[in-house]
């Protein structure tokens, strides 16, 4: 029905995407098999940044503190290197950019463990990185040096879920795909999904307040944590797995752990407000020739979709062109090439309703011209083919050997302009360009309805000479407009340095106090963050 | 439409409440007549109790240093207790429960002039306590002893609006009435709505995290505010008014200052994403037998109202009668009385929709016999007069003289339970009763949507032995269901020493150690909170 009256308003045919795996599960995928490493040998982040040096206050493990761990965790917690085994999945990060020489993973099965690791750590200055599912993109998961891995994998455990109020406690280590179907079960949904949901955990995201696909329907984690049980460096166990959804008894404490990135503490159990699960979703692929004209329909889709807008997604037409280099056998949704696409996520109660609204919706967009042709998926199949075509993105720009990502908040109309600027910049570096120039170009695309692009530039090789062309390139031009060099994915290793492109002296400063407040030795995620 | 549906379904006639001014112009009117003051005599907090002493670091204030605030204020902000002003409206909170002896109020017109006060109060040790429209629940915003008073009603400034974003930035005292007006005019609402409204201050709601109306939909201030600009104890200026939906650039320093009830620093700028207005309102007014019921009903509202689900109010038989005697010239809702009455209102952006949705929920509630009455609000007018049965609650508890108020989280099966517990205890103590008893009744209502009873004793005058009787009682009762002792009025004079009831050891250290982290002297409203 949709159809027809987008046939009628355009003229134009519609096809849809053929079927393809879930990205998660693909990602699971890649990931097993080392599908990048062919492609791109990561180096040391030590040789990388010979600037960086390791802290000689931390000391180097002994023999000795072997034998503690093995006194207090089964074999199964401890992971060594050895010849055969590199412990190269802990060490190196997702996009295969940073590389850490730990020889030491830990992974505990109880709080209590992780409580008794960090004590030890602490009394003895050992530095630790807490290690979530490792998907995160900045660096921040892995070790530069030999810090000691601390990976909550082994706390994977469901703890409660309360079907009448929808709140769910978990272990930090739940994976997020599994979490979100556990609940799904109960009619509820996790109220985050992002394209890394069949790795990363449900603490990691917390760690990192990640925002991702739901963000602009349902809000950040600052909203919807309703509790955390964290360990201190210490090895203070902090019980806060409150589950109500007010409670205004002093300070927010737990606040200040989501986004921590495990710098001030290390979270074990999450406490979360899920929502009721939409009965009804519609997906609709559209083009639209400007950039101007995603800001336009922005604003019609907040006004006309209103309570039942749940994702509002731009992707530019290079991000399509290398979204399709991956998406091989699938047909693209529209017949033509344009500048700009938008991917708009409807969801509610009642199918009838959402329908006509976004039906309305389409033909008003249509009829004036905004839009210039679009499709709308017609069943779940349709629906999740739609949705490769942004969720590709990420894996496609690094498929050639590498990516330099940047998040970031912007004004909403100067949010393109960013990769512009970039293009421009690295053509006159000349360094873009086919093989054996290293870039392959600068995309765009993300979360519109955020303010939050993600800019990123597939290359086929990281190098020092790019680095200096994008950096700090990229954070003058976020702080000149007032953004944010880090809308979702964090500091990390990567924008320790640049923080000061975002954030007030002052505010800065509060941080170092709140850091050494909370870590007086230091001993988490060190080399990182601020 | 709706309405014969209902009267098919149950039977009964449908009247409706007559006309009243809005409830936030009584209360401002109430205010300015000292309404309540002819009926109860406040006394002085330090008199009611006697254990609280003067701290005596705190300096007294001296020629000097009035010399000193003539120095950078101008007359209009400054106010001084003379014969013919004792500053009643300063240090006499809302309920008439508490009053200090202040004998100066600043109300400096700059962010600067509020850092100079801060610096010289700071390195003077002149004790200071914030007050935003002095509504606050728990003697928060008066002082106990001769806290020197800094009210933010002169810094009462809309700063700056983004009609694409929706993100409005103000100083920290603009009337939370007027803040919401100005967006209404551009077609967005403010995400937080409550009684006070008229009189309370957007840095004052955000000082208490305050929740009120439409958190079930809109989630908390957490959530909502993108920024604030605080000046600190030391006078240093904070500025953090950012207007970013996505920021991860370290931790999240704001979130500390949302709820810290002016003990860490005074806000004086919000930046803060409003939400799209609503198209179509509808109000429905309910009654069921049992509380069993009640719940029943706000599962299946939720289920079947989901994303158009504003509000999901219950008042109990008591609190409507109460309501009745303010009400006086209006008609009950509904035709009989009942145990218990619920409040529903949707919001979305398409009024068909919405009543459809309605329609079919309500059908199918009465028609399971779980909601026995009802009426659905036709225009305007009767949706604020259904409203009113609500709104009108907390001035109605009051009228007798004086309310003992408590606002906490259970667990929804035990939320009712609390109020049975208290009228029984009263009961037992023989306080209820006619006059020349003491107390008129505990009566329960509420945010059920959120886990939030308000429990109001409802009294002819403040006694010890009325004191004694409820706490910690209340107190006990919440802490062993494991709910909050405040939802979202806060901690304040009230609950400083039950803080214990609802967080551990752990977690009140670590915020007195914050408490000392931010202000060191102590000058940020002494005696309370934690
Ligand atoms: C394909 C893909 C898509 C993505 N999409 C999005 C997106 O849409 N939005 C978005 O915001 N992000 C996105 N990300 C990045 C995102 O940050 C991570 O996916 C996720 O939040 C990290 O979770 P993790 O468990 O993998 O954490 P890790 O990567 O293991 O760790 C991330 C950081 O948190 C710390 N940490 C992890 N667990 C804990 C813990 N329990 N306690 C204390 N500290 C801890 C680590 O030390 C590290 O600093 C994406 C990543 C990928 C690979
Ligand atoms: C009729 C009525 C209905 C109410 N309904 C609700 C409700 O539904 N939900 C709810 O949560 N609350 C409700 N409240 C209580 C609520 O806490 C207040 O109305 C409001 O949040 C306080 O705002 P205010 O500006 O009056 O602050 P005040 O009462 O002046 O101050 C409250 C506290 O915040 C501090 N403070 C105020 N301004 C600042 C500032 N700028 N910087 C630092 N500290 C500051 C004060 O020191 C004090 O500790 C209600 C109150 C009334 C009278």
């Amino acid at each position: 029905m949709l159809r027809n009256i987008l046939v009628r308003s355009t003229g134009s045919n519609f096809k849809f995407a053929g079927r393809y795996m879930k990205s998660s599960a693909l990602l699971g995928y890649y990931r097993r098999v080392n599908y990048y490493s062919t492609k791109i040998q990561t180096r040391l982040t030590s040789e990388n940044y010979p600037d960086v040096h390791r802290d000689p206050r931390f000391k180097k493990l002994t023999s000795d503190d072997l034998n503690y761990f093995k006194s207090i965790l089964s074999e199964q917690e401890i992971l060594r290197a050895s010849e055969s085994e590199d412990l190269s999945f802990y060490n190196e990060d997702w996009m295969r950019k940073y590389k850490g020489q730990s020889k030491l993973v830990l992974r505990p099965k109880s709080v209590e463990k992780v409580s008794l690791i960090l004590n030890y750590c602490n009394d003895e200055k050992i530095a630790v990185v807490p290690q979530g599912g490792n998907t995160g993109l900045v660096g921040g998961s892995v070790p530069i040096f030999d810090e000691l891995i601390l990976s909550l994998a082994n706390l994977n455990k469901i703890r409660d879920f309360d079907p009448v109020s929808g709140i769910l406690k978990c272990d930090a280590g739940v994976i997020l795909e599994n979490a979100n179907n556990y609940v799904m079960e109960q009619n509820y949904m996790f109220p985050l999904d992002l394209g890394a949901k069949g790795s990363c955990h449900v603490g990691g995201v917390v760690a990192t307040n990640a925002g991702g696909l739901r963000l602009l329907r349902y809000g950040s984690l600052h909203g919807s944590v309703l509790g955390l049980e964290v360990v201190m460096p210490n090895g203070q166990i902090v019980n806060s797995m409150h589950s109500m959804r007010k409670d205004n008894t002093g300070y927010d404490l737990k606040q200040l752990f989501i986004g921590s990135e495990g710098t001030i503490g290390i979270i074990t159990g999450v406490s979360i407000l899920t929502v009721p699960k939409p009965k009804a979703f519609n997906v609709s692929y559209l083009s639209v020739e400007s950039f101007e004209d995603v800001q336009k329909v922005f604003v019609r889709a907040r006004q006309e979709l209103s309570e039942i807008l749940s994702a509002f997604e731009f992707m530019d037409a290079k991000s399509q062109v290398l979204a399709k280099s991956q998406l091989k056998d699938a047909a693209f949704p529209l017949e033509d090439e344009h500048p700009f696409y938008i991917l708009i996520e409807t969801s509610g109660s009642n199918k009838d309703h959402d329908d006509s609204k976004l039906e309305t919706f389409l033909e008003n967009v249509m009829e004036e011209g905004i839009v210039t042709d679009g499709v709308v998926a017609q069943d779940e199949t349709e629906l999740q083919n739609l949705w490769k075509w942004r969720e590709m993105i990420p894996e496609a720009s690094q498929a050639n050997g590498g990516v330099y990502k940047y998040d970031v908040s912007l004004p909403l109309k100067d949010l393109y302009s960013l990769v512009e600027a970039t293009n421009a910049r690295l053509s006159e570096a000349e360094l873009v360009g086919d093989s054996p120039k290293p870039v392959v170009g600068a995309i765009g695309y993300g979360h519109v309805g955020d303010g939050n692009l993600h800019l990123n530039v597939a290359v086929r090789e990281y190098n020092k000479n790019i680095e200096k062309t994008l950096e700090p390139f990229v954070y003058e031009f976020v702080s000149s407009k007032h953004g944010s060099v880090s809308a979702e994915h964090g500091l990390g290793f990567q924008k320790k340095n640049y923080i000061g492109y975002s954030k007030s002296p002052e505010e800065v400063k509060m941080m170092k106090d709140l850091k050494v407040h909370y870590d007086p030795n230091g001993i988490l995620n060190p080399y990182k963050y601020i």
